[in-house]
């Protein structure tokens, strides 16, 4: 499996579309927007560029895809406001794979900048808009361009399933049950992924640039603990279950893992200060329930409306279907899919009506450091 | 009709596609790839930049979308090779309307470049690719931004549909039938859009920046002369025979025209000193069969080949199809658009069996002047 090609989230805008089922990482978003907030607002104060040039990494396809963009021009402005300062010009470049959907990225940026014309309120400077294609565990821009680089959901993936992990059996991830030799060689992906994601980064960003960079990790600091793994585990009860009853072969499932690992705090900062082209500023964490609608349970019931957002393992289910389904097609094709996600729901909606389900978030702020 | 909206070569790489039926076009890039070559060379020689900065204007979706960018990064490290200088980074942004078939580019470009390098045997400088929808007739690029901008066969679509046409009864563009006040709307529709463009990248390259454009014109002073319409008045004649049989009602037919102009090299160079911008430095007149193929023909039927590479009112009516089914579709829906085009193939097989049959090329080299 090449995770260049078979690593995107389900395009277009249908049912199981990561353009509808892309909630959770909305929330993660809403609740690391101060940090966003801080880093803007300490990059413009300090430089009040003319020309502002913002990345975001593995930008999707859907409705977050601009929701950072937005945000961000929004806080400039409001300084520029404030600061009675002119309003740079914006060059935004969403990245992704080559498999990404960009063309409906594309057909959405006229009505995008409208909205937010209109938003706005006041004239807002220029916008630049480009798709730039490519793994960013590779050079994606040239030296020096960038000064605000964001990703969000994507650097839990590794840039392949890590070597080694022929004995990770009827597992599909780091698992409880899975030999220490198989979580040393996800760890290590982790290790040089990250390592090599940081240099190429400290190369495109200019000097006194920043970083936001939020990913799915876990507050634990043993990588096979519950918080990091659980949302696996319970997709490898389902295929176990179909190997049990013939409909998947065994060697297939034994040879599947997923390429991503969920790191702690801890080993994130290890990275960044081993490079040591940024200088940390902030590390926060925070959870998301696995349901995005799980406050809204309540709300719903009482206004009668429809009861299917609080269809937790149907919404949860349909988020992961979005993420894994190009990864699962290509490893076990299209027949299987519907039975792995409905065995799927009913897991899901089985342990989430018994535990405490949640996604971690570790989100740091970085700054490129001046180069020595 | 919103151009913006319609205005895309089919996507995808089907029978259909603009992807398999771009040959003409192709041969156009060959034809003035000599102009290409001068332009570059003076730009790289007068100035040896760091990082070369390259736009292709209206880029579509196929083979040729990277055929130019291939040959002037070919150029360019030639010319490094030859003065023993470091090769630049090359910045190379894709342009077109946001209905373009980008995904279908991205997912081309790794084995683009592996390619590149192959061909090389040398090292080349760093590549990044990016897309930018939108357009042209608009800012696309921040300020200064870029160091060669190339735009083939796209700039002869207008901006819009010209205002005032509602009496050009039985034609789609002008034709040797059109009222005066119709050429006129076309002509004065051109010279606005095309004199915006020249404006908008003024803006966007650097002071000595280069600019090849080669547009779909005619070499006649006379724009209803038939070198630069009667690819369209044949279509026109497909449209007319059909609303004879109620196919099509003629209310519907006497609304479409096609938003495009075919300029005289006058009528482009005049622009482009009324604007200001930039020095001429070379316009050239060259065409090319309306059957890409037509100079096969011998050499297929003695090889004994399939001759349908040689059967050209098929060929043409593809390669017109490519361009124009999606506006054809958004204006006299879906279900004709077969019947339209079996007929166009036999109306344009025997026009080209008893004339000679050519689309006229104007080409022009520019160079941006120092600002005032």
């Amino acid at each position: 499996m090449e995770v260049a090609q078979v690593l995107h989230m389900n395009g277009g805008v249908g049912e199981a579309s990561y353009a509808n089922n892309s909630f959770v990482q909305q929330k993660v978003l809403c609740l690391t927007k101060p940090i966003r907030e801080e880093a803007i607002t300490s990059l413009f104060c300090s430089t009040l560029p003319k020309s502002l040039a913002i990345a975001d990494l593995g930008c999707s396809s859907g409705p977050n895809t601009l929701f950072v963009v937005s945000e961000v021009i929004k806080i400039v402005e409001k300084l520029c406001q404030e600061l009675n300062h002119k309003s740079p010009e914006y060059k935004v470049f969403l990245n992704d794979l080559p498999g990404n959907d960009f063309n409906n990225i594309f057909k959405s940026l006229d009505s995008f900048k409208e909205k937010l014309c209109h938003e706005m309120e006041t004239r807002i400077g220029p916008c630049y808009f480009s798709g730039v294609p490519g793994s960013f565990y590779g050079r994606v821009f040239p030296n020096q361009s960038l000064h605000f680089v964001h990703s969000s959901y994507s650097l839990q993936w590794l840039s392949k399933v890590p070597e080694g992990v022929e004995n990770n059996k009827g597992n599909i991830y780091i698992a409880s049950t899975s030999p220490p030799n198989v979580v040393r060689a996800y760890y290590q992906q982790f290790q040089r992924d990250f390592s090599h994601f940081l240099n190429c980064r400290a190369a495109e960003l200019v000097e006194g640039g920043r970083m936001v960079l939020t990913i799915l990790g876990r507050r634990s600091d043993n990588p096979s603990s519950k918080d990091g793994c659980y949302i696996w585990e319970l997709m490898a009860t389902a295929l176990n279950d179909m190997v049990l009853q013939g409909i998947i072969k065994e060697e297939q499932l034994d040879s599947f893992n997923i390429p991503q690992y969920t790191p702690s705090p801890s080993e994130v900062k290890l990275e960044v200060m081993k490079e040591g082209s940024f200088a940390i500023n902030r590390v926060e964490v925070s959870e998301v329930n696995w349901n995005p609608f799980d406050d809204w349970n309540a709300l719903e019931s009482e206004s009668g409306r429809s009861e299917s957002l609080g269809d937790g393992g149907y919404n949860v289910a349909q988020c992961m279907r979005a993420v894994a389904e190009p990864m699962l097609v290509s490893h076990f094709g299209e027949a299987i899919i519907q039975d792995v996600f409905s065995r799927y729901q009913e897991i899901l909606a089985d342990r989430m009506s018994k535990e405490k389900t949640e996604f971690i978030n570790v989100t740091i702020l970085l700054t490129r450091k001046a180069s020595a």
